[in-house]
């Protein structure tokens, strides 16, 4: 199975008169995440389905992926929310589903945790040695059978700009 | 600084009467490399130097890196030789040449040895969770002081395929 861990695109400051979670994708970033968007359809990629954090910028990100035709299904997944936690999503989220190994499925969600996640999945630990751009993507690939924390393997990390 | 490890492209089969070190890139090997060659230009990529492993398949990846304008100075290196160790690479060859913090250098060599080299970097040790396709590249930042090794960070890993 392989999981794709797709940060969101470039989204609005910080300000106090708007909630975090609803910081909406810039111009800039709804056109850079485009560009990116048709470049990995441009490269063959498909998901089975895309799970999004619940926040707006990330859910604009994932809309962004449907209407290049990168899947045709998308969901919320609360445990991609800030601070979410891979382990629980492994085991209350992943493990019931029973995925075929063949299966593709895209993660849309935030820094660091993105990151750190993608790092559980190959060292069981993080400790922040990967590089995840906002619209920049790891790939990974989990193991047919058992917990796949510890035990995956990256076959591709990518800032944006080598995919423009 | 920073450090591309890339793979050589696809070689000559193993056959009793041709010697290891003596296996040449293929015809679809060469073509894969020019391409993926011609694409990292493209991308805006200039090594100051490419170090190479002093093995036939490597240095004619070097070669065709070079001849796509990615760099003007090649030197063989003989640590990026199969089973070559990165911490005698650190110590030997690294850390004397005190390279500023802009440079950018390539290392052409093999596997399982790059991957293993990066995950050193990264973490330390090395448990085979990168994978780096033939032509492929693995890209990390160094920090500016002291050992690279458990203190660096990744940004790039791509199979040759996302490159074409």
């Amino acid at each position: 199975m392989e999981l794709y861990l797709i940060r969101h695109g470039i989204a609005e400051e910080r300000r106090p008169d708007l909630k975090d979670e609803e910081r909406s994708l810039t111009k800039e970033g709804r056109e850079k995440t485009e560009k990116v968007a048709q470049r990995l359809r441009k490269l063959g990629l498909h998901f089975d389905l895309i799970a999004s954090s619940p926040l707006i910028r990330a859910r604009q990100t994932a809309e962004i992926l449907i209407a290049a035709g990168l899947s045709s299904k998308v969901e919320e997944c609360s445990y991609l929310a800030p601070d979410g936690r891979i382990e629980n999503w492994a085991v209350d989220w992943l493990s019931p589903r029973n995925y075929s190994p063949q299966t593709q499925l895209a993660l849309v969600g935030h820094e660091p945790d993105l990151s750190a996640w993608a790092e559980i999945l190959l060292w069981g630990q993080a400790k922040a040695t990967l590089v995840l751009k906002k619209a920049g993507m790891i790939g990974v690939k989990l193991p047919e059978k058992g917990s796949p924390l510890g035990r995956s393997q990256m076959f591709w990390l990518t800032p944006p700009k080598y995919l423009l």
